[in-house]
C-alpha cells in the first residue's frame, strides 16, 4: 500500500478498458466506428461560432486573472435569466455556482451533503455515481432499473429506502440511456421526497437532498419534454441541487464551464469546498459564456441545429436496429428521446461464431461487435448495471452521417455470422 | 446541521474577511492600495501576447472537446522538455499530470497519499495547508517558522516529528513570504526524509511523501537561486511530488493550467481521482500552453520582463520600509528574494491613535493601516501563523509603480499619528 486506501481502491473505468481495445484495433490500421464516448468530434460538432468569438474577445480584453470564487457575476446573472426564460425557474445569482464543467459540482455536492456514515441511492445504469459515492466514503443503495421503464427509476424503486438515504442522485435526460423522466414519475418521486423531509424536519434530522443532473436537458427530441422536480412541486426547492452547464448542448466538453443551482446554504458550502479544490472555469471562458448565452436568437439557432444533427443520427441508428429486428436478428433499441445516446440491446449470449466459439459473456459480445462489425459500444455494466445486462449505450457525438449505412452493413454481416 | 460535518466545519478565509473591509472602504469612494491578493491586475500584468495568440489559434482549430484525463500529450511533452532544459529535471510525459491550475493537484495529492488517521507537517506561515489537511480529514503538526530563518522551516523544526508524519508540505519560493530555501537547509531536510524512508522501507511502512510547491520558482531575483529536493539528492525522487504551472510566472491565474510531476504510481492515482473531480484545464488552453512554452526565446523574454517589473516594485517597497525604519518607525522588511510578495513587520501593538485608541491586536493594526494609510496587507495569522505575529504579506501583483511613493507618504503620516 504505497498511497492512501482511498486512492488504492479507485477502480479503473470500464469505458477506458474498451477504449484500450478500440485503440489496439486502430493501431492495426483498422477503421473503427467508435460510438463509445460521451463526447463530440469537434470537426463534426464544433462549438458555436459566436461562443468562439466571445472567448477570443474575452482574451483580447485581458480577462486573465482569478475569477471570483463562485463564478463571475456576469455569468451567474446570465444563467439566472437563462433559467427563468427557458425553464421558468427562479434562481438568483447567489443561488448559482460556476465551476470548471459539471463534474466538480457533482463531486462537491456529494462531499457537501454527505457524512461518512450516510447512504446514497442511485439508479443504474447511470453515470459515475459509484465513483462519487466511493470518494465520499459512503454506502449506496443501488436500484437497477428496467427496460420497460426506459431505464428510469420509479417511486416504487425508491420508496422502500427513502428513510435510509441522505442523497437521491437523479439524472434526466439520462446518461447512458438517452431517455427521460415522464411528468408523472418525477412528480411521484418529488412528492415522496417532500413527505420524507416533512418527517425529518419534525424530528430535527438532516434532510434528504436530491441531486438533479440535467446537463442534457436542452437536447430533447420530438414530443419529449424535459421536466424537473422544482417545477412539478416547488416544495422540493430547498432540497434540490441542479447540475447543468454548456458541455453537452453546446458541444463544449473541453471548454469546461458548468454550474449548479439550489438552496444558497448548500451552494455556499459547495463554493467554499470548490475554492480549495480550485476547480474553476477560466475567467475568459466565463465572461464569454455570459455574453453568448444572453444572445437569445443566436443560441436558439444553434440549439436547433445541434438537435437536428444529433436526432438525425439517433433516428437513423434506431431505424437501422428496428430494421434488423424485423429481419429476425436478436437486437432491439429504445426510441431516442434525448441526449447523444441510443439504448440498444444485443441478445447474443449463447450464440456461436463462425470459428465455433460461443459468446459466453457481455464482454465477449462487446468484443465480437468490435472485431467483426468494427462497432464500439458500451455495455450497461460499465454504468453499474449487472454484468448480465445485454443493453448498451451507443453515442452519436462522434458519428458521421455517411458512415451509418456502412455500420449497419457490417453489423448485419456480423449478426448473420452467428448461429 | 443542514449539510455534512465536513462542509459545516469549513472555515471562511481570513483574506476574504479583509477583502470585505477593503470593499466597504471602496464603496465609500475611497482609494485603497490593495496589496492583499496573490493575483495580478491584468491591465498592469497581461498574460504573454504569444500565449494569447496560441489560445485564439487553438480555439480556431476547434480544440474544444474533452482533453485526455492526464492532460494533452503535447503539453505533457512540452513540460517534460521545459523541466529538463530549465531545471535539469528528468520527468517523462507519463510522470506529469495536467490540471486546471495548481490547486486541484494539491487537493488531489493530499487525498492520494493520506489516510484518515495520518498526519501532515507543514510550516506556517504558508498557504492553505490547513484547509487541505482539514479536507483530507487529517491531523497536522504545525511548525511556526522564524523571521531569522526568513520564515523557512529548518531540519531542526522537522526532525522531532519525522517518524510521525505521512506528508511534509513544503513551498519555495514561499507564499506568503517571498523567501526561498537555501541549498544547505533544503539538502538537510531532503536527507532527513530519505533516511526516514530507508527505515520505513525496511519495516514495510507507507513512505513519507514530500509535496514541493514550486509554483513561483521562475520568479527569483538578484542572486537568489531556486533549489529543489530532487536535484540536491536524487534519492528523494520517488517520494517527491512537485506542484507547478503557468499561473504566477506568466500572470495567468485565470487561465487555469497547472501541473504536478513525480513518481508515476502517485501521479496515476492523482489522475484517477482528478478524472472524477473533472478539474481539467480546457483543451484549447492546454494546446496553447504546449505551443507557447516550446518558444524558448519568447518565453525567456517574457520572464525577463515580468521579473524586472515585479522586482522593481518589491525593491521600491522594501527600500521604502527600510527608509521608514531608519527614521525610527517601528517597521521592518525582509529583502525580497522571489514571487510577488514582500514580508513586512508592523510593530504597532500598544501604540495609541490620535483618537486616543490603543491598538490591541493585529486585527486592529491591519484596520488602522487600511483606514489611515489606505494600505491593505494580509497579516501572517491568515496563513496560519499565531495571532500575535506582527508580520504581514504585501503583494505587488496589482501594484502600479507610480502609486508607491503616495503609499509611503500616507503610511508615514499614519505612523506619525501613532504614539
Amino acid at each position: 500500500m504505497k498511497t492512501s486506501k482511498l486512492a488504492e481502491g479507485l477502480k479503473g473505468s470500464e469505458i477506458i478498458k474498451i477504449a484500450g481495445e478500440v485503440n489496439a484495433l486502430k493501431a492495426k490500421g483498422e477503421t473503427v466506428y467508435n460510438q463509445t464516448i460521451g463526447d463530440f468530434d469537434s470537426s463534426v460538432f464544433p462549438i458555436p461560432k459566436a461562443l468562439k468569438r466571445e472567448i477570443v474577445e474575452a482574451y483580447e480584453n485581458d480577462q486573465t486573472n482569478y475569477p471570483t470564487a463562485n463564478g463571475m457575476e456576469e455569468l451567474r446573472e446570465t444563467v439566472s435569466s437563462y433559467l427563468a426564460n427557458r425553464l421558468g425557474l427562479r434562481y438568483t445569482k447567489d443561488e448559482i455556482l460556476i465551476s470548471g464543467g459539471a463534474r466538480p459540482l457533482i463531486y462537491a455536492l456529494y462531499q457537501t451533503v454527505l457524512d461518512l456514515e450516510d447512504t446514497v441511492l442511485y439508479p443504474v445504469p447511470s453515470w459515475n455515481n459509484d465513483a462519487y459515492t466511493y470518494l465520499a466514503r459512503n454506502k449506496a443503495v443501488v436500484v437497477e432499473t428496467k427496460a420497460k421503464n426506459k431505464f428510469m427509476p420509479t417511486v416504487e424503486d425508491i420508496e422502500p429506502h427513502v428513510q435510509d438515504i441522505a442523497l437521491l442522485a437523479l439524472c434526466s435526460p439520462l446518461n447512458p440511456t438517452g431517455t427521460t423522466f415522464d411528468k408523472e414519475t418525477l412528480l411521484e418521486i418529488s412528492n415522496l421526497v417532500i413527505t420524507e423531509n416533512e418527517r425529518r424536519k419534525k424530528e430535527g434530522q438532516k434532510p434528504l437532498y436530491v441531486l438533479y443532473d440535467q446537463i442534457y436537458w436542452q437536447l430533447t427530441y420530438g414530443e419529449t419534454a424535459h421536466y424537473n422536480p422544482v417545477e412539478l412541486n416547488p416544495d422540493i426547492r430547498e432540497y434540490t441541487i441542479f447540475i447543468d452547464g454548456i458541455s453537452k448542448a453546446f458541444a463544449s466538453t473541453g471548454v469546461r464551464v458548468g454550474w449548479a443551482f439550489g438552496p444558497s446554504h448548500v451552494i455556499n458550502k459547495m463554493k467554499a469546498l470548490l475554492s480549495h479544490i480550485g476547480a474553476w472555469a477560466p475567467k475568459a471562458e466565463q465572461m464569454a459564456v455570459a455574453s453568448y448565452l444572453s444572445q437569445t436568437e443566436t443560441v436558439s439557432q444553434y440549439l436547433g441545429y445541434i438537435k437536428q444533427e444529433l436526432h438525425y443520427r439517433l433516428k437513423k441508428f434506431y431505424d437501422g436496429f428496428q430494421d434488423l429486428k424485423s429481419q429476425g436478428f436478436a437486437v432491439h433499441a429504445i426510441e431516442p428521446e434525448a441526449a447523444l445516446y441510443l439504448t440498444v440491446q444485443f441478445d447474443l449470449i449463447g450464440k456461436t461464431t463462425v470459428d465455433g466459439e460461443q459468446l459466453n459473456s457481455i464482454e465477449e459480445v462487446t468484443s465480437y461487435l468490435l472485431n467483426e462489425a468494427k462497432l464500439a459500444v458500451v455495455p450497461f455494466y460499465a454504468f453499474g448495471a449487472s454484468r448480465t445486462s445485454n443493453w448498451f449505450r451507443l453515442s452519436v457525438g462522434t458519428s458521421k452521417k455517411e458512415e451509418i449505412d456502412t455500420i449497419f452493413d457490417l453489423l448485419k454481416k456480423a449478426l448473420e455470422n452467428l448461429s
